[in-house]
C-alpha cells in the first residue's frame, strides 16, 4: 500500500483526479479581481440566480469596499467555512483565490472566464447556470491541482516569519535578480543533496499547472496537471548545459543564495512579489498537502464523447487546451502565411 | 485503495524504489556486447570469484560462439529463470539486457562499467566483489526503471506481429524520417484524444531513464528516474510552438503516420532499428508492467553519508550524476577558458 | 577598397540588394514541379499572356514529357541563355530552379505561389500580369539570395567528382546519420582551424535564406536574407553546450566525418539527397559567387507605403513575413484559446 | 563603391579586421575596476616597464582617489587624446573602457586578464611586456568590435537627454521588467516597419561581441565578432514562436514600450542600469560609427601556425575560444562522468 515513489517521509501527494463532489454547497465565495462593468453585471446575475434557484445558500465576498449587493462579507477561512469558490476573471483571479486559502484546504473551485477560455478557466461566464447545476446534481468532476508549500530560512537556518506563515503557490515560486544588474548565484539542493550551483537571472520551481506559465517562457516542458511533479527551470543561465529538470512530487528542493552571489534574489509567488532573499538565505519548496480542487469543463458536457479509446468522462480539458496551443503547429507556413494579404 | 493519477484502466505503474532484494541469487546471467581483452579478462575473474565464493551458484551467458569458460548456455527466460543479471560494458549493454527480457519480468540488474561511470552504470568493474557481496548480504537497494510497451497497428487497426511480440524499451521509442529527404506528418493521440499533428523529422516517446539519452539531445527536459512519467519530445519540428510534453505514466500515447505524410517513419527502440511505419500505420505506447530493477550504487556505500537533510540510504545516485553533468555550470567562462594555454 | 571582413582570399560575397533589372527579358524559363490542373491552367494563361503582350519573347520549359503547349524545350544554361525565370509552386520549386543553374549565374527569378504566400514566394499567381509588367517597365527590384558552394573530398583530400561538379545550394547543406541507428562524429573546421568535434544526428550549414527552413526546426536563429552569413546548426547534439553559430560569408567551413564515427553521414542539398560521406571524407562549404536574384514583392506595390520611419521603397517583404510568423506572439493564450468552442 | 548590404542610408559599418596599428603610442590610458593587491602590483610593474622601456610615453589613469604612482590624471577624451588603452581585469573592465569613449572614436585596446583568459581578454597579464613590444614594433593586428548607438525618445518622439548624450554599447542594450511582477509589452520596429509585439520579461539587442554574453544565456546564437550584425533575443517571451533574429548592421531597431504594457522596462547598457522606459517611450538602436579596436592575441604569436588551410596570421582567437567553450562537447558522458569518483 504505497502512495508515492519515495522514501519513508510522509507524503503530501494527493490523488490528482477525483470522481465528483458529493455535497451540495451551502456557502459560496465569489472571487473577482477586476470590477469592470461586465464583471459587476455578471456577479449580479449570478447572485440573483443562486438566491432564486438554490434558496438558503449563502454567498460571500472578500471584504472590499465594492462588495456586491446580496453577498455577505467573508473574513477568512477560519471564521466562515466555504463549500464552493466561484472565480470570475483571468488566470490571475484563480491564483488569487488560491492565495486566500494558503493556510489549509481549498474548497472546490468553479472558474469562469469573462472572454477567452484558458488553461485555468474551463467555463465561460455565460454557462454559469449549467455549471452550477452540474455541481448541485453531483455531476462535477475535479482535477486536484497540486500546490507548493514554501518555507524561508535565514543563513543560520532559522525559519523566517511566523509558524503558520507558510506560502502555498499554484503556479510557481520564482527567484529573480530583479533590477540588480548582476547575475545571482544560487545553490540547489534536492532532498538535502547538492545538485548544482546556478549562475543565472534566477530559478523557477513550478507545479505542473505552472508549467504553461512562466516556466514555459523560460524554456521548460509542458507537464500534464494530473502528474505529481516539480519542475525546476533556470532563467537565462550562464551555463549552456543547464536544462529544465523534473522531480517527483515527493522531493524537497532547497534554493540557497550563494554567499558570494553578486545579487540578492527577489521572490515571486504566483506573480506576487514577496521577500528578498540575501546571500546565505534560503527557501525550501515541496508539494503542499492542500491542492486546489478545480472543477472540470467536462462536468457540463452534454453527453459522453465516444472518442475512440477514451471512455465516458475521460475527455480531458487539458489535452484540448494543448491541442489549441499546438494548432500553431504543422508547418508555420500553412498557418502564419495563410493570412497574407495579396498585394 | 489506489492512489495514482489515472482512470479506471488497470495501471501498470509500479513503485520506483524498493528497499532491497532479499533472496540470494542462485542463477546469474552475464551480459556483454563487446568481447575486447579487458572484457574477457573481467568475465574470467568474475566467474572464478563466483564459483569460489558462492559455490552452487550457476552462471549463464547468451548463446554465442564466444561463451566464456565456466558459464552455461542460456536459451531464454522461459527455459532457465535468472535471479540476477550482471552487465559489463556501456549503457548499450544494459539496453541489450533489457531486450532479453522483453516478454515479462526482469531480474535485478547489476551493471558494471569498464571505464567511465554513467547514468546507467553505477559500478566500476573493479568493485564487482564488493557489489556482489552487498547483494548476497541483502543490502542491495533497487531503482525500478520504468519501461514502455509498444504495440503496432496497421491502418485497419489490426495488430501487426504476433501476440507476444510486444516490445519493451528502457530509453525510448523514436520515430524518424531516416534517410527520406522529406518531413513526416504524425498524428498524436493521448488516451485516444487528438493532441496535435506533428510535422517534423520525428518524435521520441521516452521514459525518465531515457530523458538523458536521445530526448535530451532533441531538447527534452531531464526527468528523475523515480518519477512515473512519459516524455514526448519532437525532433526538429516545423512548428515553433511544439515543446516537449510530460505525461503521467498512466497515459496511452498513440502515434499514427498521417495519411498524406510525405515520408514513412522508421522506428528505433532503444537505438535498435525495427519496423518502418507507413502512412496510416500506428504505434501504441504505454508504461510496461515490467520495469528494470537496477541495483543502486549506494548499495555498496561504506556507511551512511551524513549529508544534511538526507537520511541514511537516501543518497541518490542520479542527483550525483546530474551534479556532474551540470558541473559544466556556473559561467562557462570559469570552466571552459580556465584551461586556455597562455601564448 | 575592401569588400568584406576577411582576409586576402578573393571574396565571392555580393551585395544583397540591387536596385532593379534593366534589361527587358527576351527569354523566359518556366519552372514547375507539380503538374496539377491549377498549375497547368496557370501556365497556359501565362503563356498566352506573354505571347500576346510581349511578342517576340521566347518561353522555355525543362525537357519533360509534359512540356506545355507554346513553350520551347530548354536543354540547359549553356545552350540557351535565360533572361528571366518564372516559378510556379511551393518553395521547393524555387530550390529546383536554383539547382538548374548550379554551374554559374542565375537569371532573375519571379516566383508565384499557387495558394499561400511564403518566404520564397512573394507573388500570388493571380498577379502574374502585374508582376511581369513591373519587370518589363524596369521597376522590379531584387534581393540577391546568397548560395553556398560545396566541394567534396575523399580522405586523401582528393576532390570527389568532376571539376565542374560543384553544388550550389540556396537553403542548406545538411549532413545526417539518416537511417543508421548511431550518432555520427563530425569534425568542424573554420578557415582550416578546428572548431569542435560534434557528436550528433548531424549538422546543417545554412544560408540566411535557409535559416527559416530546416535550421529553424533544429533550433537555429532567423537571419535576415540581406545579411551575408553562414549559419551552422547542430541536429540533436549530445553536447548540451553546442549552440547555433553564425559566421561571416567569407568563412570556409569544412565538415569531416570522424575516423571513428559510428555512422556515415548522408548529404542533403536543399532537401535532395546526394552523396554518403564515410569516415575520413569531408565537404568544404563557402559562399558561392552566384546568388539567386529574387524579384521582390514590393516591386508591384501600387505606391510607396507611408509607414512611419520607412522611406519609399524601403518596405521589406521579409519583415512582413516574419511579422506574420510572429503573430503567434503575444501570450499564446490570447491567440490559441480565443477560438475555444464553448461547451 | 559601397560595401554594405543596405540601402541609401549612409552606413556606419566599418571593416571588422584591420591589419595593424602603425603609430607608436605616445599616451597610454590604464583602466582597471578592481584595486586588489595583484592588480595594484601589476599596474606598478607595468608603469615601471613603460617608463624604463619607452621613455617619453605618458601613462594616464581615470581620476580616482587611488590613482597609481607614476600615472597622470586623465579627465576625458576631449582634454587628453589617448593612443592606447590598457585594461586589467575581467570582461567588465573592457566594457568600462568602452564607456569612457562613448562620444566618439576609441583608441586601440590591449586587454589583460588577471587570471583566466576570455572572449574579451586575449592576453594574460604576465605577457604584458611581449604584448606591448608587438604594439611598438607595429605587429599588433586588431579586431574592430562593433558597438551600438542608442537614442531614447519620449512618447512624442522628442529625444530624451542632451544631444551628445548618445550611448554606445559593446555587448548589448537590454530592456527588462526588472522587479515588476508583470510581463511587459514591447513593439519592435525594423527600419521603421513593425516586426512584432513582444510580451516577455524583456528584449536584448546585442552586437556579435555580446552574443556570448547575456544574449547567449537567453537562447541566442553565437555570432562571430567580425560579422557586422545585430542580434535580437527575447527574454522569456510568452510566445513560443519568438526566436532570436539576426539583422544586417545597417538596420535600425526601434523598441517601444506598448501603451498598455503592464510594466515599464529598465534599460541595461553593457550591464549598467540607466533609464526606465515607460509606456510610449522608445529607444532607437543602430550600429555605431565608433567600434572598439581590440588587439588580437595572435599579435604576439611567436611564429605563424601552419594549421592546414589557414594562411599565416589567419589564426583566429575567437575560434579558439569557441573551441574551448564547445569542449563540453562530444557526449557529455565522456566529459562529465569521467571524473566520477569510484565508490
Ligand atoms: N515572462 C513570463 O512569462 C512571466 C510570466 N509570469 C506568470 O504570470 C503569473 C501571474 O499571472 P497574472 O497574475 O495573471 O499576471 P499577468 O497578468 O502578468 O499574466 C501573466 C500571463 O500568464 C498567464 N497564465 C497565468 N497562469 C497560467 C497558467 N498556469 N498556464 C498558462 N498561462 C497562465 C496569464 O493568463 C497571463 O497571460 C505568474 O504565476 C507567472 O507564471 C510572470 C512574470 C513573467
Ligand atoms: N542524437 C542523439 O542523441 C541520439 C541518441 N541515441 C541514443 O542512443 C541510445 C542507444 O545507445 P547505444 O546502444 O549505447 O548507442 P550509441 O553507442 O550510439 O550511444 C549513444 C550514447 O547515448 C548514451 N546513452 C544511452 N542511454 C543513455 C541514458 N539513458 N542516459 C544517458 N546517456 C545514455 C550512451 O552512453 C552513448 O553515449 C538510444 O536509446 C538513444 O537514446 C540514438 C540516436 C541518436
Ligand atoms: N525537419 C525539418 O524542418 C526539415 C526541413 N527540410 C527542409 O525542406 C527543404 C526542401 O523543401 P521542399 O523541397 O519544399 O521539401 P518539403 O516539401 O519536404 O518542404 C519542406 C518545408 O519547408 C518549407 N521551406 C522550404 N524552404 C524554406 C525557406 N527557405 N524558408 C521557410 N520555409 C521553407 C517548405 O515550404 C515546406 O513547408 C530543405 O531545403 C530543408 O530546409 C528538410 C528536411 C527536414
Ligand atoms: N543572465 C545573464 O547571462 C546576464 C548577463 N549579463 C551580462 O553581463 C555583462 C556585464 O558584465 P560584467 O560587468 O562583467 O558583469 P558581471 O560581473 O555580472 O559578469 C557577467 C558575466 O558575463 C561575462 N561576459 C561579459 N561580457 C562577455 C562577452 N562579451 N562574452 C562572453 N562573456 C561575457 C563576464 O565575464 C561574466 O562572467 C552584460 O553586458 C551582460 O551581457 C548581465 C545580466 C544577466
Amino acid at each position: 500500500d504505497r502512495r508515492d515513489f519515495s522514501s519513508s517521509r510522509p507524503s503530501p501527494v494527493v490523488p490528482a483526479t477525483g470522481r465528483s463532489i458529493n455535497s451540495s454547497p451551502k456557502s459560496i465565495l465569489i472571487v473577482n479581481k477586476l470590477r469592470t462593468q461586465p464583471v459587476i453585471m455578471a456577479i449580479d446575475a449570478f447572485l440573483e440566480h443562486v438566491h432564486s434557484t438554490y434558496p438558503g445558500v449563502r454567498v460571500f465576498h472578500e471584504d472590499r469596499p465594492d462588495i456586491p449587493h446580496g453577498a455577505e462579507v467573508w473574513t477568512g477561512a477560519h471564521s466562515q467555512p466555504i463549500d464552493l469558490v466561484v472565480t470570475l476573471g483571468g488566470d490571475g483571479t484563480i491564483l488569487h483565490a488560491s492565495s486566500l486559502f494558503s493556510a489549509g484546504a481549498v474548497p472546490p473551485v468553479l472558474s469562469f472566464s469573462m472572454g477567452t477560455l484558458g488553461f485555468l478557466l474551463p467555463f465561460h461566464m455565460d454557462d454559469f447556470a449549467k455549471a452550477l447545476e452540474s455541481v448541485y446534481r453531483g455531476k462535477a468532476t475535479i482535477l486536484n491541482r497540486m500546490r507548493l508549500a514554501c518555507t524561508f530560512y535565514n543563513p543560520e537556518l532559522v525559519k523566517i516569519g511566523k509558524d503558520n506563515d507558510d506560502w502555498q503557490v499554484m503556479n510557481e515560486v520564482a527567484l529573480h535578480r530583479g533590477s540588480s544588474p548582476h547575475l545571482n548565484t544560487i545553490d540547489i539542493f534536492v532532498d538535502g543533496q547538492h545538485l548544482t550551483e546556478a549562475v543565472s537571472d534566477g530559478l523557477i520551481v513550478s507545479t505542473p499547472t505552472g508549467s504553461t506559465a512562466y516556466s514555459l517562457s523560460a524554456g521548460g516542458p509542458i507537464v500534464h496537471p494530473s502528474l505529481s511533479a516539480l519542475v525546476l527551470t533556470p532563467i537565462c543561465p550562464r551555463s549552456l548545459s543547464f536544462r529544465p529538470l523534473v522531480f517527483p512530487a515527493s522531493s524537497v528542493i532547497t534554493l540557497r543564495i550563494g554567499d558570494r552571489s553578486r545579487s540578492p534574489a527577489g521572490v515571486s509567488m504566483d506573480g506576487r512579489t514577496s521577500h528578498i532573499l540575501n546571500p546565505g538565505e534560503s527557501v525550501n519548496i515541496q508539494a503542499s498537502p492542500y491542492p486546489v480542487p478545480c472543477i472540470n469543463r467536462s462536468s457540463i458536457a452534454e453527453e459522453p464523447q465516444n472518442v475512440e479509446g477514451a471512455g465516458p468522462g475521460k475527455e480531458d480539458d487539458w489535452v484540448r487546451d494543448i491541442n489549441n496551443l499546438l494548432q500553431y503547429n504543422a508547418t508555420f507556413r500553412s498557418k502564419a502565411l495563410l493570412r497574407h494579404s495579396r498585394t
